[in-house]
């Protein structure tokens, strides 16, 4: 039984991009720590697969954008290689068969009245905006209904930010949340774009790399991979973490896993009401994410990018995946809210079917034609159960979303979906994993 | 380590109303069960407490409506009694101030749209409703809103509607929801009213009464207590159920907990991804009820039945709750939604002195001194995690809606969530789980 027992300052609950950084972050200040994780690799949201040629393909989050500080300067403390995003050719955006590279202005108008809105949303406390309860008790999907815009525009606007950002429909969330959502991330524009934008770049080798860096800068001993963590006992005095293979105790615990998957941990006592409440509130996002891989970019010779938004069919983006040098080329589809849970419907069959088909259509018949069709679906792993990230439900942002990030006893709590800065992203996981590891360190070293 | 895998047709998890029936059916039907339940007692969502001098509380579900059919053959089975709510003197609407016996003819008149909105809404399946993904991407608030009903009137609805019925806010579910619930319960007259509705009749002994007497009719050693289920393991030829204390195995389980507890069971294989995105958008509503405990009824001496309903305030209904013959008084107050989660992030002192300043608001200074006050949070409750019960988010009800009574493999699911008559109340409970039992019936009797 030598181990069942091991002390240690903090235990973190979690690899993704939010533990490493705590683990770091907690490690850089002196204390010990134990960094748990349920799978046999560390990334969370991130996982790169190689074909057998050693074409990459980023299943989970893959892009790098320039404003998000915080994980380019670990890019660039690992000597990690980016790369801009190919944009060889013209992008389609279709609305409804009126293809074109530039958008309507209807369209625009609404981004600019969103980006207007975002002005009043205080990303640290969006429950405080002045119009926060109007805001939260409705649903993007009604906001949309209301502008009185022409349908086709405000269903590319629908599913560019509640699908393209936020993995879901505009009627699954508030524009309070919305809001919050875009302005955690600067802004609509900064989300958007690839030049300049939060897809502006990619990751040599893929984005795992940067987790399997940071993992591999930690002391020895910190990481253990395969022990998932079950329950958590805790107290003024401190916590009691008992994974499916040992049993920790710590002062401090840091749950870094996303809300679905830290409700479902055990905690003694239980997590008080309002924090049970909150994370029974926050359902992972439904993308569904495909790869498509040819021999040959053969849309670049149609003059196309591969970059598509569509305002109809079952998938609302596509973009040239291919990475500088690859063996064959990858067109990558996705499809989010209602598009995504029919998919999930159909069969592996009529599902890889319907995308090609609608790859087809988008950039010509040898998409019907793929050497290899790769999908992963996050919402049937155990351990993260949903992507890309999970929002808050209407009604939920004035109540509960307060109480997301509040630390429980000796519990603290990290996770992109409570970082204040690029939330849903690497570089908001980041920043959540270091805000934790601080609230940590001011309460073991006042 | 006997008893380890000990083997039965069917394993039932949770000893509510659901499970309790789903029990009994399955017994009927000649197969051996094992019910567990991680409480000590049995009963769910029904729980009544005694004060030291016999004076009954019923701190969960406690009222019988005439049309609930299930819930009543089962009170006269075990001869059960009940009694009709008292009501000794006149029920209090308060309009911001304007207190009055009836409704405001827009309350009227907005309670006459949803009955109508009602018959177009199948209650077996909603999501086949003309207008579903209409009604589906709009908040309760936003159509309420939007039909320019003055605020006071709106409210009042919402407070009755989202509050007393579903136990949360009009931000939080949509219209389909809403309707749905209405309709499952044979529409809005039938709900709210005392008399000939929801709330005619109480139990005399409390209403935990019911689930006792259908416990102890139960076979010898198919109910096992204190036993939390934390694991199923499932395949084709069966489950392992493992609890705390013991591995059982079966041909089949019956899953007759909550929505929020089922999703924080561990499923092997992992539950598929429809399924847990389902589980995912269920959240608890959030009721607060309490109770203030009197030497003598002084609101009936002032003309008050103890009946009232606030479109504004902290509480959005009071009840006379003392049983006949009881040695005190029990006025017992709600609230929902907004006003339930500002409650609890008050201190019980704080909480306790504005439950009684709103009671006495209503009915007289006499309220501010009561001889004790009770109150219980189904939201802090680990097994259960909210009151009165679950309710699909926002645009889930047309893509996970249908998923929610769907068997997994050899897993079904039971609890009033699961129910289309009756949804939320004992008698859903009742019927989803023979529902359930049914399925396995015939799964194994084919």
């Amino acid at each position: 039984m030598a181990g069942r027992y091991e002390h240690h300052d903090v235990v973190v609950v979690g690899a993704g991009f939010a533990g490493l950084s705590a683990a770091h972050a907690l490690t850089d200040a002196g204390l010990s720590v134990q960094l748990l994780e349920a799978r046999s690799r560390v990334g969370g949201r991130a996982l790169t697969r190689y074909l057998d040629d050693g074409t990459q393909l980023d299943l989970g989050g893959q892009w790098i954008g320039p404003t998000q500080l915080r994980i380019n300067e670990i890019v660039q403390r690992y000597g990690v290689e980016i790369y801009r995003t190919p944009a060889h050719g013209a992008a389609v955006n279709d609305f409804d068969g009126d293809r074109r590279e530039d958008l309507l202005p209807d369209v625009t108008e609404l981004f600019d009245s969103l980006e207007a809105m975002c002005r009043r949303v205080p990303a640290e406390s969006p429950w405080e905006a002045e119009e926060a309860r109007q805001w939260d008790r409705m649903t993007f999907a009604s906001w949309l209904d209301a502008t009185g815009r022409p349908d086709v525009a405000t269903r590319y606007v629908a599913r560019v930010v509640s699908g393209g950002l936020l993995a879901g429909s505009p009627a699954e969330t508030s524009v309070l949340e919305t809001l919050f959502y875009l302005v955690s991330a600067g802004g609509v524009q900064s989300l958007l774009g690839y030049e300049g934008g939060a897809q502006e770049s990619r990751v040599v080798g893929g984005a795992q790399v940067i987790a399997d860096r940071m993992a591999a800068d930690l002391p020895e001993g910190v990481l253990r991979l395969g022990e998932p963590v079950l329950r958590i006992e805790y107290s003024d005095d401190g916590a009691r973490v008992e994974s499916t293979v040992h049993a920790y105790r710590a002062d401090r615990v840091v749950v870094a896993v996303p809300p679905v998957i830290a409700s479902r941990l055990r905690y003694d006592p239980p997590l008080p009401p309002l924090k049970d409440g909150a994370l029974q509130r926050v359902p992972a996002g439904t993308a569904l994410k495909v790869h498509a891989v040819y021999a040959e970019p053969f849309w670049r010779e149609a003059g196309y990018s591969g970059i598509s938004t569509s305002a109809g069919g079952l998938l609302t983006e596509t973009v040239d995946n291919t990475p500088p040098g690859a063996p064959r080329a990858v067109l990558t589809a996705f499809a989010y809210g209602d598009e995504a849970v029919e998919l999930r419907r159909h069969g592996a069959d009529a599902r890889r079917a319907s995308v090609l088909e609608r790859l087809a259509e988008l950039f010509g018949a040898p998409a019907l034609s793929p050497e290899d069709f790769v999908e992963y679906d996050w919402l049937a792993q155990e351990w993260t159960r949903g992507c890309f990230s999970g929002h808050l439900t209407t009604g939920a942002g004035t109540t509960f979303g307060s109480v997301l990030r509040t630390p429980v006893g000796v519990v603290h709590w990290a996770g992109t979906e409570t970082a204040t800065e690029w939330n849903g992203y690497f570089d908001g996981a980041v920043a959540s994993g270091r805000r934790a590891a601080d609230e940590v360190v001011r309460a073991l070293r006042p």
